[in-house]
């Protein structure tokens, strides 16, 4: 690792619990000299990313980061990010890939990119995907705010004969998917439609959406759910990370045990066949 | 500078305009050999202050900026910003200095600090600003959007006898603040109160609020004003640069010659004095 990436790193340390660290607690949890720990802050703090409170002496995060922030935004808005991975996520699943973002207490279409594999295909027709009555919708309900899920219990309206329409039935269904780590929609929102969401995070670190497949009911069996579940993962790593954020630790750790499990059955199905 | 902040610096060239520098373009505005410069991104892209562009190849602003700008937010809020640093203003004015945000087409108060130096003095009653009626809401007004005026124009309401309630007076009002970096609002809002205001900038480089001391009408003189002016000078370009936004170039630089023309004022008085 370089000098200036080393430097850098040392921004990785602050979070909204530490919001200010001393030269000799950067020491600390770098295990570097005091010379050297010295020499990188200085360096930080003379382009703004850190700045020194007059008072504590101590570091916190600069100024610049909000202007290099908002460039960021204004030149590779949210969409950007997902529009870079629904065409792969699309065409590995030869279904519909969309993903969503939570605007308030609703969950709202972003954008969407449909593979031409098959004549039956989903398309999305309404702007807002219920938070109870999707898979993406689930995906968000279990990782995000219990205010979230508190507002959605009082309006759960039965769109299918598969809707969660009472507080004992939603909370099972969300129960399964934080065991999961997936949100499934199978025509709980409209007969024929078997939707998978996966939830997406945002430099908060909390919930800001979804991305997720849909598929036409009839077309889902142990295989193509295996290979939907593979992409979205890596689908959702990829967005997330463009929004600046980070997949909560337990989740992503689901993840990777679930790619290692679904490869696993697929060496043994090869096997089999042979 | 160090070899930190030569790298960092990079980062300084994208804008909204220029979402995307390449390496020879990095080469030709630095004025840095390749090998060099190539080294610099590769440790900015390590640490995700940069990504690179697949297809183009071309280096842009990366995600880690938006977890970064997360945590200053958070721990530095714009509301800290300026409570570093009005009590100073408060104090070498002896008034009442206080900072507004802009909410939508609302200037909205964010915090104030009282001088104790006077009996008589200014309190902020309302938690609005009306634009077209202070000195805070006259700054805003004239450094502005064009849509914000335009909706100004549509309630202006009387106060006072001073407020300006048709377009062509406004305008005028306006037309001073821009030559001259400051709004006034003398008793424009309420009898025997005279304040003196200054836009703020964030991130986007746009108006977003105000600093301004507001004080006793009858304790105004051209002494007390040049006072309030340096200090709100500098009052504006540290919360400015604590919210990460810059002065406009051509504001910036009225204000540098305010303060050099109200510094040879006061040497002027003091060797007539002498």
């Amino acid at each position: 690792m370089s000098t200036v990436s080393k430097a850098i790193e040392l921004l990785s340390w602050f979070s909204a619990e530490r919001a200010q660290i001393g030269l000799a607690e950067f020491q600390r949890l770098t295990g570097r000299d005091k010379a050297t720990t010295y020499r990188y802050l200085c360096a930080l703090e003379e382009t703004g990313l850190l700045e020194q409170d007059q008072t504590t002496r101590a570091y916190r995060m600069g100024p610049a980061v909000l202007r290099f922030a908002h460039v960021r935004e204004v030149t590779v808005p949210r969409r950007a990010g997902v529009r870079l991975v629904l065409p792969q996520l699309a065409e590995a699943t030869g279904e519909l890939a969309h993903a969503s973002i939570l605007q308030g207490n609703s969950l709202v279409a972003l954008t969407d990119h449909a593979s031409t594999r098959y004549s039956a295909r989903v398309v999305l027709t309404e702007p807002e995907l219920p938070l109870h009555a999707t898979g993406s919708g689930h995906a968000v309900l279990a990782f995000g705010e219990p205010a979230l899920l508190k507002a959605t219990l009082r309006k759960l309206k039965r769109h299918t004969q598969n809707t969660a329409t009472n507080q004992a039935d939603l909370n099972k269904t969300l129960q399964a998917v934080r065991e999961t780590g997936f949100g499934i929609g199978n025509q709980t929102y409209e007969e024929g439609v078997y939707g998978i969401g996966v939830p997406l995070f945002d430099s908060s670190n909390s919930v800001a959406g979804a991305v997720a497949v849909a598929s036409v009911a009839t077309r889902m069996n142990d295989e193509s759910i295996a290979i939907i579940k593979c992409e979205l993962i890596s689908a959702a790593r990829q967005i997330t990370h463009s929004w600046g954020g980070v997949v909560p630790e337990a989740l992503d750790e689901l993840w990777s045990d679930t790619l290692l499990s679904l490869s696993n059955n697929k060496l043994t199905r090869r096997e089999s066949n042979a």
